[in-house]
C-alpha cells in the first residue's frame, strides 16, 4: 500500500504513569476510528522529560507499558510506533527506548535513541541524558504493510549520517519520537525534518509532547509531516492535539525520477557505512 | 583571524565573455575598497548558464579569466573565490571550476564541480549538465589567512557527505558559488544552506548570478550567509547587487561548546570516509 493514513498523536504528558497511558489509549482509539493506519506517539510520552526521573520510570520490554501499546495497536488494529519511554535491562541500564508494534499486537521492532542528548546553551536550554540513560547501537529499520519505515528519537535526527544510512538501507518513511526545546525549536525543529526530506527524498514524520510552560523542560510541540520534496504537509501549534494526513509514497518515485540525488552520490569518492 | 569581512558579489552575466570580465573585476574593486578581505563571484560568471556554451567559453587554466582574476586578487590584496567558470584539460574535458587565490595573485585551490546538475522536473526545471561537462573528482578544503575553508559548487550543495567531509577535513567555513533556480531556488536554496550550517556547526556562503527573467536558465539569486546556528545573517533579493558581512569564526567555538555535535558523532556505528 503506497498511500496510508498516519495519525501524529501530540499528548500532554503528566506525572502519573498510568495517567499517561490511559490518555495514550483514548487518543489511539479516537484515531483509529478517524481512519489512521499507523499512530505515532512522543518521546517519553509516559514520563516527565527528566533525567533523574528515567531510572524511577523505567520498566523492562515486556512489562506494564509494552503490555498496555501492544494491546492498543491489536484492538484497534494499527501500527503503531510507541513514542518512547525509558526501558531498563537486565544489567540495570536504562535507555530511550521507542517500541514498534503490528496490527497484531506483536512487537516487530525496537529502537534505542543512539545519540544522547547533551547540551548547555549559555542562557537557553541545559541538559544532560547521559546522566542517566545508555545509548542504543542499532540503525532500525523495519518493513511494515505501509513500506519501509526508519525509526530515530530526537537528537538522533541532528545527525545526517542516520537518515542517510536508513535511507540506503530502503526507508521510505522515517519517524522521529521528539522533543525539542524553546532554545532549539523555533530555530532547528522544522528545518531539520525538511532537510533530512529533501537530501534523502523521504517522508519525515516528528511528533513531540505537548508544551506545557511550567516543565522542567518545556516542549517545543509543533509534531509535523515534511514530504519528500521538502514541504510541511501539516503541523501543529503547541497545544495538545492530534493530526491525521495522508501519506502518499508515489511521490518518492516522482522525485527520485526527476531529480535523482541518491543515484548523483558519487560513490566513487565518498561512502557512508555502518560498521558492522 | 578570526573575524573578517567577506563579499559577496551578485553579478549579472551576460553574453560577452569580457564584459562579464570587467564586471566582476569593477565589483570587486569596490568591495575591496569597501573592506572587504574575501570575495566571492557566482558559478558559471563569465559565460551563460547553457550546456551548449560551457565548451565554448572554456579556457585552460592559467588562461584569459584566470589571469584577470590573479590580478585583480593581487591588485586589490583579497583572498578571491573566483566563482566558477568552464575549464578546459589538455584532453579537451570540460569542467566547472572555481579558483582560489591568495593576496599575492597566486593561485591557492581550485574546485571542479563533483556532482553534475542533471535534473528533469516535470513542468519545472530541466537541466543536463553531463552532456557537456565532466565531474570532478576531489573535495576542496584549504587553509587561508582567516581559518580553513571549503569550496563546493552549486549542485555539490545537495549532498550532504560533501560538507560532512569538508567539516571532518577541517573546515570552519564552505563557500558555495552557486545558481539555483525558480524551481528548486524558493524552495530548497536557503533551507540547504541553514541545514549544513546547522549540522556541520561552519559558516556557509552562496554566491548566486543575479535573477534574469529571460535567460534560458533563470538563477534564483538570493546570495547569502548563515552562521553556525542556522540564522540568515544575511541575504540579497534577485536583482544584482554586492553584500558584505562581518564572519565571526569564534562563534563556531561557543556553539561547538554548548552543542557538541561532531563530538557527539556515534564513530562506533557510522563512518564517512573519504575513499582515497
Amino acid at each position: 500500500m503506497r498511500k496510508f493514513k498516519i495519525a501524529l498523536l501530540q499528548m500532554k504528558v503528566v506525572e502519573t504513569k498510568a495517567s499517561n497511558l490511559s490518555r495514550a489509549v483514548e487518543m489511539i482509539a479516537k484515531a483509529a476510528r478517524a481512519g489512521a493506519d499507523l499512530i505515532v506517539l512522543p518521546e517519553m510520552f509516559n514520563c516527565p522529560y527528566q533525567t533523574a526521573k528515567f531510572p524511577q520510570y523505567a520498566e523492562q520490554e515486556g512489562g506494564y507499558t509494552w503490555q498496555e501499546l501492544s494491546r492498543a495497536a491489536s484492538d484497534y488494529q494499527v501500527l503503531l510506533i510507541g513514542g518512547s519511554v525509558p526501558e531498563e535491562d537486565r544489567s540495570g541500564r536504562v535507555y530511550n527506548t521507542s517500541y514498534i508494534f503490528n496490527q497484531q499486537g506483536e512487537q516487530i521492532g525496537k529502537h534505542r535513541k543512539m545519540h544522547l542528548f547533551d547540551i548547555n546553551i549559555r542562557g537557553g536550554q541545559v541538559f544532560k541524558e547521559s546522566a542517566t540513560l545508555t545509548a542504543g547501537d542499532r540503525i532500525t529499520v523495519m518493513m511494515t504493510p505501509y513500506g519501509k519505515m526508519g525509526v530515530m528519537i530526537c537528537y538522533d535526527l541532528r545527525f545526517p549520517e542516520l537518515a542517510r544510512l536508513m535511507v540506503q538501507a530502503g526507508a521510505e518513511f522515517i519517524v522521529v519520537p521528539g522533543a525539542f526545546n524553546m532554545t532549539t525549536g523555533p530555530v532547528h525543529w522544522e528545518l531539520l525534518f525538511r532537510a533530512r526530506a529533501v537530501d534523502n527524498q523521504v517522508y519525515m514524520i516528528g511528533v513531540a509532547p505537548a508544551r506545557q510552560e511550567h516543565s522542567s523542560y518545556v516542549s517545543y510541540g509543533h509534531s509535523l509531516i515534511v514530504d519528500p520534496w521538502g514541504r510541511v504537509v501539516s503541523q501543529l501549534g503547541a497545544a495538545a492535539g492530534s493530526l491525521i494526513t495522508e501519506v502518499d509514497l508515489t511521490l518518492l518515485d516522482q522525485i527520485k525520477q526527476e531529480l535523482p540525488l541518491l543515484k548523483h552520490r558519487r560513490k566513487d569518492i565518498y561512502a557512508l557505512r555502518e560498521l558492522r
